[in-house]
């Protein structure tokens, strides 16, 4: 079973980060490649990097369909571009806050996610809505750039910590998601700190991958994630048209 | 006043129709202005079409802004790309459908949507429900592919009419809300035959646009929708850098 | 286009505040007519003030409608007597609350209502959750005695200040709504002064009637508010029947 | 005990009825006490007869807990002025449509209200909803006019059935309520001809006020229902100021 | 009437002060008759020790129908077993915490229960929703083992009072909710100290089964409730076997 | 890595073809031990058989853990038990329903489970809601007694055929999920029939117990679901003292 990581930003130290912490948890089985994208911001941080990273991760998901992937994960935790993928992939394709708290819920009756920056904490607590986790979870900021996850220095995991014990003294947080792939490398330490479930979206998501495959499984073709249509796709998306004859 | 209104695809007489709802009831001292997307799908029915459209849009609103205009709408109503402008410019931005069904809701206790295609009939229920409106409206799909709209002789009308006698008879709808820019042009006609209330989003949005350029609000720039951070944007959408000096 | 700013308590000072805020936002063509109610509650505080304010009301908007009124505004936060004002009058009927509300929905994910009483406070989150903002929303009680909002000398705005800042600290709030009538005159130089929209409800009322009336929209008469039949009304209330003859 | 059944319209056979029922399940110390509004409309159909109708009741409930009432009953199953007769009196006040589904509750996970008239099914729904039962319960409207059910001869009650039959049938319904004072008599025999619970409001209440007399327990004075406070009532409302020397 | 009061777990002095409120509330010809569980936990705690106690209450439930009670309470606040009761018995089955909220919604726009112990507040949070009234009411717990109800030196007293207090100013609590059968005795008293409602939930099961009773109203066997299906019941569990011949 | 299937009905045919239905997803080094409760009910259908199935379903899951299961799956859709279960054991513990819903949710919008009879329709619809799948959710009965899935000439097939098409044509269903145990052999063949993904609950819990222990992550022991506290337990459940030593 081959699993594709597509990192829709353009920084391939995250990719590496992600693909290892994919490995850490892939069944034996299982292959782990790691696309980062061509073309797009060098990191998700709100609503604009999230739209434009989406035309080059969609490229590096149809890519590697191709090439034979068994299924695909995006690797941001704003699941930026999921429905789109879903349309145009026959394989499964996963996002991590979707994979992390649906993993949470098996755990955990009340859980928080502690992200990045404020610009995201509405914008993941909106998908937590969405997923139907809204009256179990809350959603944190702990206001880390991206990037400085990339930089032990940074001080990113003291403000991380910060968050963590403010949800399990403040929200009565049973468990804690880690609401950044950026994260990937923190959750087993963090779990043994706090004694409580901790859970990365990178592993989620890996994991929710190989159950959909082992249970052949994929993303239905009726109604909401139908195919592409085919018609005319012009100008700079002109690569994107939906069926290549 | 200027209005842009961004049509996010290329298909220039959907642009042309849904200016002239847009003009028609604009207030004396409104220009509309009107843009097509330079590049991506011909029509958007369902969320890869959706998802491609965008870069195309917010270049078109970017523009727009540039060139002065007050307030931009998104001519499409599966508000696609709607948070990403928002968080792009610093005018208001309108989507069809927000505004449409937030009109409707002061007119109607419970209303019920008819769009295009089946695919698009999920998409715009979420949409529904996440502007609030879920436990007030239902989503009906009238089988019309979005460029049969273009098209007198299609018997799209035919189609658009069943679904809204099915919503008077088995919805409760107290009003119809027209759920594709294409249908601009069958509301008053559609609102005399049925008697009832019928809303078409571009109008709707025109008028949402007045009334918070009069108002002299705009997008708060705290949270959510912040003004995108400087950083680097490479390959194919180099062009997208949120900072140019 | 005329629009009737209907004031359901009996404080003609606060019949003049809206009225000037109403005229302030108005298009050119717009005539800003206001009225007073002749009976009823010096000001609205709570559920018995604003049933009893209702009669009164209803009768200055029936007689708005027929001295030729195309829409029509209760200019009271408590949208007191609308789903009545609704069913009894052909043309629009807006209020504040709802105008409000659905104004910020366009401008910002999360925002805060700051009302006056605590009395009012349980009471507008309940219509805010009837709107569909109950998940995007909260409202906070500022102690300040409706007709204080009359006195700048009475400390009103230094207590509304301090929950405005305390939502933009502890509620995320991305925009504030001024909860009362009585504060529309403070809502430019409060947004000056925090920098995040601030929305009044008289303003935003009176565009939202201008949009209607432009789109010649109107309430619908099938089902929620269809007229009121015709029966024997008697007793005090004798003057109210629907039907005259 | 004595416990005030306040009709809100000015028929006085439903008045009987409605104390018939009372009486039909009051505890043998519990003293009913039946009157009908002096001034408002002869039934209650819709919004704008639900809102001319309250201060006659208003005042029909001062002068009861003048009188000694422990508990007193609005007799509408639209619960017209419940929140402003709570804060207008210290003694408990039910609704019928409150009362009936929160006893259905305890006796069905789904159950069904089949009200009158088209306009007031939407107006229960939405009271259903805010007592929390939105997700168990549905409403149906039987086309009924409300002085029809007084009339043996109208066909009302065929009309119900043939609703009690689809909510049976369609809903998953486990139980009924019938939705309209004017039903009071005909819970028994549905509930013998149908075999599952059929609950009326007007019993409902009497059952929760000498419940709450009991347990020393009456509407709580902090916040919402507040007491009215002092101030200016005048013209025709004048008599309704709340504080009486 | 007979009205069986079931303690599900074994602590005799739980069941007579349980049996002491509801004969403090019970009218004239009310005839409380309790009953301790036989077999199963000393207290209920947390999930485990609900699904344990539930065999032993459903024992007591059978015979006390038996014997000839007209409806049954189950004397714990986390209503453990109260929907397999239903589908067992013929008689109403009550719940504390069902009839506890449904009081409380009668007399208070926002309430707050506060029980015993954190591992039982997300359980009766979620109860509580389940109920419809998770817009409306708070939990909290006072980190009290339930048998320290029964030790007045044990301070359970004081820790109650502190997050009764933290409610009404930190929750907006307008009356309050004792979520635990153990607290029974307390509520006329703390209803005296904070002047606002204080629900005790034994007390208000009474009075609902009274209700329903002289309503003539029992469970709905159609659908969810429907009588035990006659079938093989093996081993330990071989005398829990629905038909008995 | 060991899953334990635990049945808790006693019916050894239902835990075999549960059996089968894991081992044909379990991963290369997964080895699958199935357990029948010992005493209890023949089926579960409906609250009562699910009630008196609890204490045999504990106890083969507190074996299955001391005997070094790695985590334990209730092998009932109705997840009964599953937060008694959650409680007790420190290894994972999966229900049927939880996993299918999820499960489900990465494929399609929206969805409908079948189950069998129309007394388990309903708590299996309450289950979804607090899944947080209430919106993309819904259930349907196919009329079907559970040991009649044992018996190939029962009809049971055809039932459930119906429902899968009246839910691909009525429910607007793009995935279809089995609603009980005895359904998982026919999965396969029907998304073959069908063309939609259809998922077993069965499968779907494998898959996620896998996830869980290959990810290191086991039930929070924080709040809801702490391990018992130890306490006298006396009687027929004398046995179920959750400290033994």
């Amino acid at each position: 079973m081959r699993i594709l990581i597509a990192n829709p930003n353009t920084t391939a130290s995250m990719t590496e980060k992600a693909a290892a912490a994919a490995r850490a948890v892939a069944a034996p089985g299982t292959e782990i490649i790691a696309a980062t994208s061509k073309g797009g911001p060098a990191s998700i941080e709100g609503h604009y990097d999230g739209a434009i990273a989406v035309p080059g991760l969609l490229m590096e998901i149809r890519e590697g369909e191709a090439a034979g992937a068994d299924a695909a994960i995006i690797a941001c935790f704003d699941d930026t571009g999921l429905e789109a993928a879903r349309t145009l992939a026959d394989i499964p394709v996963l996002g991590l806050c979707e994979s992390a708290v649906m993993t949470a819920a098996f755990l955990a009756q009340r859980f928080t996610v502690v992200t990045t920056l404020e610009r995201s904490r509405v914008l993941i607590e909106n998908l937590v809505r969405h997923y139907g986790m809204g009256d179990r979870a809350k959603v944190r900021a702990a206001d880390i750039p991206v990037l400085e996850l990339e930089d032990k220095a940074s001080g990113a995991l003291g403000k991380l910590e910060r968050q963590i014990e403010r949800a399990l003294q403040e929200d009565g947080a049973e468990a804690i998601v880690l609401g950044c792939a950026g994260m990937a490398d923190l959750a087993r330490s963090l779990q043994r700190q706090y004694g409580v479930p901790v859970i990365d979206g990178v592993s989620a998501a890996v994991k929710q991958a190989e159950a959909l495959v082992a249970q052949r499984l994929s993303t239905s073709k009726r109604g909401s994630y139908a195919s592409p249509l085919s018609k005319a796709y012009t100008g700079a998306m002109g690569t994107f048209a939906p069926m290549r004859t």
